[in-house]
């Protein structure tokens, strides 16, 4: 078992009330929740760097195996059919959850009893979502014993976030918890309690963030489908780097009432919640079993939007996956390669060039995206993040005293609040922006060949396949869809090969920023890494832009 | 004529480029585009104070009589079918229109010639919205001739609100653009071009505001429907004073892209655009040609709902408008005779009991509505107008430097900017009060005897049934709407009889504010007056709210 913070801090050093002693007594709770029988040895990671397939299957019974490796909405079906109860499917999630835990995690993943099957699907949540009997520290240690850094609320593992009902109302068993990036602000995942969090399929690199603990347990398959949340990225960076689906709806379409959340009420740019999963299937049935529930009814953010069909079915009948031969037609994309800032390593360009080829193949069109410049985009959307001066944040850690991590050590050196006409301004400025990309993606009309604007934009969703430890410099990709507000589905589509991938020879930089992502690459580190591309749709899309990534999915044959 | 701001002013001491100077310009070039042949006498308030029907119909021909008393949904029907021009139309508009901005703004409204008929009904604009060759002021002397109070834009008289381009491609006129209060926030309309605008029904009360041209314009059937905008009850303040059909939608429904708008960028309550008409049918009829544009694809603002049929069917049905006998049920509604802060006017309160006694009588039913107390929603509220210390209001001030009406002096005594941080607690603590009152609406269905929630609240607009010039000193009836982000409907119920409408005897103030608007009812002084009310139904319900709002109407005999 590693434990490397802890070897830091001897036990006698460490005050009763100190920061490290609380983000101790938490961390053994989580190792005293797993069952001494799952627990392992973990190899270093020079030893074994991907821990995927054979290797963890070698703690689990066929059995396990079997269920682990199945689909959510596969799952569904043996349930509700009686072939699988609802019990020995989420024991083996669990099992598979706390190998995940103890393979990843600096300490140990966060790991808790199922609370009630109902149809029997487990679902795993990032560690915003109030859950009742169970703790949320969204990696405070000064939210260690309290309702969001606050005691003495009547909150305090009682109450629950409005999704947790919904998904429950649903059947949903709801049994583990994960870790995630203090303040929520990163695409790595570190905090003062468990850690740092390791990608299962290439140990090197980072499992992504902020929902990093959700892209590494079902990138191991310790959950079929688990939900995360996005502001900057947040959903598609873990689903990306660890070859998986996920999908950051707009916003108003799931409901993120009553969760915990940083710089609650910055709503310029909202965080939005959203699934990860194996396969689009998956992430279609948690979103539909959750819009049957009508959220609308219980968040005021939530639009009365049910499913709808329709917009599925137009791009099933041009993809001939229903409706007759009369209704068969292209489909439209527009891939970005670059977005002119920070160009992407070798192979995620492959990775584009491997979903483009595959659709032309078919018979669809691929233009070029030229879109109005990102810079402008994603400069008013870096102002919503730090908006409040850090106040929030710094508040969090001084309630413990913990150190921030290097990777959002930018909360701590600022030390201005944008006044109202600042924020105004900013907001004035986001709309001109939006108005501006609309009228570019209406325009794009004129240049396809199906009589309608672009359905859908292929492109990096990062610059790098994952990033390195501390090496996560530039989000660009990522945040100009949420500054925008639009649908994006990230689609795996590769992995590293060393042999193929190779680095790029006398290539000039851009700039600094640029340059050191450029030098971040090297083959024999990223060998074997999943590669993931973004597809974005534009807002509150989401029917159509899943059927879109099953179709490209199927594709390039995943 | 009368130009009684004009008189403390003699043209000598005017500088040429004073904001007097300016504003008198101004008045001038909207007096000549008034033709000889439309302008009138018009008599003293003393001796005239009620100008609507027979008073206004004696400077116009039969047949403009005729043309300008169809509602919106008629005259279409006549246009289309090729018994009326649009030019005739128009015409008859226009000259309507002449007659009330002569008759009603201590100056003249704004007249504007018809752009290009389409279908040919002729829409009314407040003048926030921007419309090729012509000026938009928003009631500022500081904006004429220029965009928004800059110049060298280029988009000067060039540049339209998405709106109007909508409006357009729908087929509508655009004849007319109408007066509003300098800073849009006020329930009065007066400002340094136009003066003060008088109610056409009772010269001695406000037209309300800020839509208030809208409301006058259309109160003497000088537009046959309009739009105007609503941040605190601007839409629905003008529709209740003038015996006028309103509402206000919840934001993101209406396409606000590309207009005029004070305090820019503020957004934690959204001003909307919508409606004010004689009749729910001209309302639906131009939101559904709207909602037919598509608007979410050039309004980044505007949700994905195109017009739901479902929605108001449920309605016909449950009222046996439409479908068997089976479907007829009850309606349920939540009845809100005072909110406990201002106590209604006896007209007011006599029209809430017309209205449930009608409802009642026709087998619905009604219960007592007891929400969460309305204070703290109106104290949040109140915060977000005042978010930027009034540096947006002061600096259109500053442009010319006119002097700031009474009814709005508020912001002239403002000094400090919230910060991001006051800003964020403030979203944060609306959301948990529209998350409880959105609870308690849900709870009601434990009340009825339908099985579901309430489906609308009857409630007054405002306390009074116009206010008395510079007396309108309490919105919270409104505001708590917008707050909430609720559809509302104003529906037009009786008008006031001195003999039935007595004042209040031995009635006991709850507070100096609630004593001061007990005090400005006068049964002498109201006589005649409309008398409106509001049905509020949940977020986003237009389609629903549309059809109960119609549905009352009938059953109260309009």
């Amino acid at each position: 078992m590693q434990l490397p913070l802890l070897s830091r801090y001897s036990a006698t050093t460490m005050a009763n009330d100190s920061w490290e002693s609380k983000a101790k007594a938490k961390r053994e709770a989580i190792l005293e929740a797993i069952p001494k029988e799952w627990r392992i040895e973990t190899p270093p990671v020079e030893q074994r760097i991907d821990v995927t397939g054979e290797f963890i299957q070698r703690y689990l019974a066929d059995r396990e195996v079997e269920i682990t490796e199945t689909t959510a909405d596969e799952i569904v079906k043996h349930t509700v059919a009686g072939l699988w109860t609802a019990e020995e499917v989420t024991r083996a999630f669990c099992h598979r959850a706390a190998l995940a835990h103890q393979l990843l995690d600096d300490y140990y993943a966060e790991n808790k009893k199922p609370i009630g099957p109902l149809h029997g699907l487990p679902v795993s949540l990032k560690d915003q979502f109030h859950v009742k009997d169970v703790e949320t520290t969204m990696g405070y240690v000064g939210w260690i014993g309290t309702f969001e850094g606050k005691t003495g609320t009547g909150k305090e593992k009682v109450f629950e976030s409005e999704m947790v009902k919904e998904l429950r109302n649903s059947g949903a068993v709801l049994y583990c918890k994960t870790s995630v990036p203090h303040t929520l602000m990163s695409g790595e995942t570190i905090n003062n309690i468990v850690g740092f969090t390791h990608n299962p399929k290439n140990r090197q690199l980072t499992c992504g963030g902020s929902s990093g603990g959700e892209g590494a347990l079902i990138g191991l398959r310790g959950s079929p489908v688990g939900f995360g949340t996005d502001i900057g990225g947040s959903i598609r960076i873990p689903a990306a780097f660890n070859g998986l689906y996920g999908i950051r709806p707009s916003s108003g379409r799931m409901p993120y009432e009553g969760m915990a959340n940083s710089m609650d009420g910055q709503n310029t740019v909202l965080s939005v919640v959203g699934p990860l999963a194996t396969s689009v299937s998956s992430l279609r049935l948690v979103m539909k079993a959750l819009l049957a529930q009508k959220p609308w009814l219980h968040d005021p953010f939530v639009h009365e939007l049910p499913w709808r069909h329709e917009q599925e079915k137009e791009i099933l009948e041009l993809t001939g996956a229903i409706g007759d031969a009369s209704k068969v037609g292209r489909l439209s994309f527009g891939v970005f390669k670059t977005d002119g800032i920070v160009t992407p390593h070798p192979p995620v360009r492959r990775a584009v060039d491997i979903v483009v080829k595959a659709l032309q193949d078919l018979g669809h069109e691929v233009i070029e995206w030229k879109p109005p410049p990102h810079n402008a985009i994603l400069d008013e959307g870096m102002k919503t993040w730090v908006f409040d001066g850090g106040v929030d944040v710094k508040a969090a850690f001084a309630l413990s005293g913990e150190p921030m991590a290097d990777q959002v050590k930018l909360y701590e050196n600022l030390d201005k609040e944008f006044t109202a006409s600042e924020i105004a301004a900013t907001n004035v400025k986001i709309r001109q922006l939006k108005k501006e990309y609309m009228e570019y993606w209406n325009s794009t009309q004129e240049s396809t060949s199906t009589g309608r604007p672009v359905d859908a934009i292929i492109m990096p969703l990062a610059p790098f396949p994952a990033a390195r430890p501390k090496k996560y410099v530039y989000y660009g990709y990522s945040t100009w869809v949420n500054v925008l507000d639009y649908t994006s589905v990230v689609v795996p589509v590769t992995n590293v090969d060393k042999s193929v991938d190779k680095a790029d020879e006398g290539y000039t930089p851009l700039d600094d920023r640029d340059k050191e992502i450029y030098e971040s690459y090297d083959p024999e580190i990223y060998d074997g890494a999943h590669v993931s591309l973004q597809l974005v749709g534009r807002r509150l899309q989401e029917e159509k832009m899943l059927a879109i990534a099953e179709y490209v999915g199927k594709a390039i044959g995943n």
